[in-house]
């Protein structure tokens, strides 16, 4: 009998599953203190919603990444390959919903792509968005979230900000063609993987003109302070659509004034590819690590929500989506500690098994992740399995232990062992963990 | 644009997400308690693992309501319609595991089937189980793991407690025909919800004779306190396989012995009608609530995970299946409260707005979940927001509340009001929720 698995999908074993909850928690604590409660959506959606968002003409490759199937009264359905989508057919769908609807969803999404290293056919997104506010105040909540969410992380983590319209508005300036624009934002995306000359290469074989390709040039590599920025920005910003981007991003810092300088920085190069974005885009990154790629990204997209809803009604929406695979690499890294098992102590009875059950119960009671040999193993082969599963302590109970009310306990790692009483053993776990 | 769902599945809106996060999150640390670590197995599997389980000959009606889809590779593939399979495909794939191997997986499943008043195709479920353990001792354990989860919920429950060897020992005993004997347990599953006419009568239209229909309707309403059921039982177990299943059943409940009574009840009537059950079968039922449908079941099943291995190793194994639906319904009836939102204090800021918002981070780095208004909505639009969102606690802060670096906290119940400082706020909505 077959034990492949499906192409493109993964595993998680509880040494990689234990830390992604971890992460989960910790993620969903925050958003929670900043007021998103959970939301859920299933994960099968009809076709023709999946498909609503490339309607519009948006982001047409990934339309052929739907997995598709039907059900038994062969409607046409699929899986969802995002968690915007569900969440846009879900507020478009219950106009009573009161505004503003903030929430997070953490699901798996599923795409049928081309497989290459951390590409994944099925994998996890965590998104927290808030629609019904038009104002940047709520980009500065989701900007303030991230931060707290990486400092409750321990990594130290800074985000990039920049904004659609002020991009748009410079190209006004520039008289650059409506039609030119999205394919510039999309090459000039790539500017920090692939560098400035790879993206002036694809913009000539693209037939840019040189002058085009020089004045983008010139504005997405634009550096200095964020009011250095400004100051330079301002002579660009001849149109309507100029001037409001830029009133938008200094309104957007003025609300995180103090927050820790360098943690929040203006990017005029930040382009995010996604056209669905019409005002504030943002991105994190990892301070001086091995993980490079962003680690959360976002940004408003205030016409997505209306494409599903019916009554004609605004949604102004933004959203922010954090890079599980990348996170967990950066904990890992900052983690080395590799656990197998939940398990904090391991015990061992010695022809005491009913007993020892009650004495686990007691333990676990009071909190500890306590595990009990059901095998009746000899000794060495307990403690070659508690090794292997990398478990902290090992509790033996035998007559005597029983006669006195104690466990022996064994730290494992320094060796050092105790006869003690049920609250000392669960002081021990406790502190020397 | 169309805002349809496909049939059969479910939003779950903050209020419903809400209680089942709760109830998610306290089974976890129960399953972590008695040392079984998370496991996360994908959503898609190759189609010919998913029918592994059928081509066994096992309830292969199932097989229909498997969803089907193929990659771009043209790979049969489908949506997994349990936890059981891929849990058995990743023990056997992974021959290198420490035994006992003990997980717990949280999570959704699929099934194409009819829809029903409580039936649905997609919907979650959650497993715990333990692999290589021949000992009934792993039985205990996860009754008692089911217990404490209950205690934990603030729920009365029990477990009734059956064997699969003692009821094929008592066929042995009446010379009932082995091609029989599946679809009598079949029949009596029905009897706590259908009555006992209702099963006689399904087995007489299914040719069962009148001897059968008479002693197994004997044998499976059998009565009593477990020492007066295992009196009875004795002279029934003939044979060498209803001798072992008393004998098992004597053991597991002299591992219980410290268990408050009536919490774990024998009933010779349990069947599950899962054929793949080798021995104990157990399932959980509330004392006294309108939820009376099991909250939870399971069993051991020693033969299916070798199915899917290539090393002819025995994989004994013992699961168990908490009913997040009732459970849920459970908790609802028993705390009626509903919240629509996490948010346990508001913030209206009175044209404070960026002060306000470094009020709001300190009260959430503190814990507390607090949500402040991002639209600049006058106090009575807020405080209708607050009341609809059912959020207990608003904070006023305006100009004089800042000038004493203080909030006027307005309890939402009660409609109490206080000038408070951040650390008194923090007490109030700790104390006062």
């Amino acid at each position: 009998m077959t034990i492949e698995m499906a192409k493109g999908v993964r595993d998680f074993a509880p040494e990689d599953k234990i830390i992604r909850e971890k992460l989960i928690t910790t993620l969903t604590s925050i958003f929670q203190r900043y007021g998103y409660s959970p939301l859920e959506t299933p994960s099968i959606e009809r076709l023709d919603t999946l498909t609503a968002k490339f309607a519009a003409g948006i982001e047409s490759d990934a339309a052929k990444e739907i997995f598709k199937l039907s059900d038994q009264g062969n409607r046409e359905l699929g899986l969802r390959f995002d968690l915007t989508v569900p969440f846009s057919r879900f507020v478009a769908s219950n106009p009573n919903l009161k505004m503003p609807f903030k929430r997070y969803e953490i699901g798996r999404v599923f795409r049928d792509g081309p497989i290459k290293l951390g590409r994944y056919r099925e994998f996890w997104q965590c998104d927290v968005d808030v629609t019904g506010v038009k104002s940047v105040k709520a980009e500065a909540e989701l900007i303030l979230l991230a931060l707290d969410a990486f400092r409750e992380l321990n990594l130290d983590a800074y985000i990039e900000v920049n904004n659609r319209k002020l991009l748009y508005g410079i190209m006004d300036n520039y008289d650059i063609a409506h039609e030119a624009r999205e394919g510039i934002i999309i090459a000039f995306d790539k500017l920090k993987k692939q560098g400035l000359a790879a993206v002036q290469k694809e913009l000539a074989e693209k037939n840019y003109c040189e002058y085009t390709i020089g004045s983008m040039s010139d504005v997405f590599t634009m550096e200095g302070t964020t009011e250095q920025l400004f100051e330079k920005l301002e002579p660009l910003c001849t149109s309507d659509l100029g001037r409001e981007g830029l009133s938008e991003l200094k309104e957007l810092f003025s609300y995180l004034k103090f927050v820790q300088s360098g943690k929040v920085r203006l990017n005029i190069g930040l382009a995010r590819g996604l056209s669905y974005y019409t005002g504030t885009v943002f991105e994190g990154f990892l301070v001086e690590s091995k993980v490079t790629s962003s680690i959360c990204g976002g940004g408003r997209y205030d016409n997505m929500i209306g494409m599903f809803a019916s009554n004609n009604r605004d949604y102004p929406a933004v959203g922010i989506s954090f890079g599980l695979e990348p996170i967990t690499d950066a904990l890992r890294l900052s983690h080395p500690v590799e656990q197998k098992t939940v398990t904090e102590l391991y015990l061992i009875p010695i022809k005491t098994f009913t007993e020892s059950l009650a004495i686990a119960k007691a333990l676990r009671d009071a909190g500890l992740c306590v595990d009990i040999d059901l095998m009746e193993r000899g000794i060495s082969k307990n403690l070659d399995y508690a090794n292997s599963n990398k478990i902290p302590f090992v509790g033996f109970i035998g007559d005597s232990e029983l006669a006195e009310q104690k466990i022996k306990i064994k730290n494992m790692k320094t060796g050092s062992e105790k006869l003690a009483t049920l609250d000392e053993v669960y002081a021990i776990v406790r502190n020397e963990l």
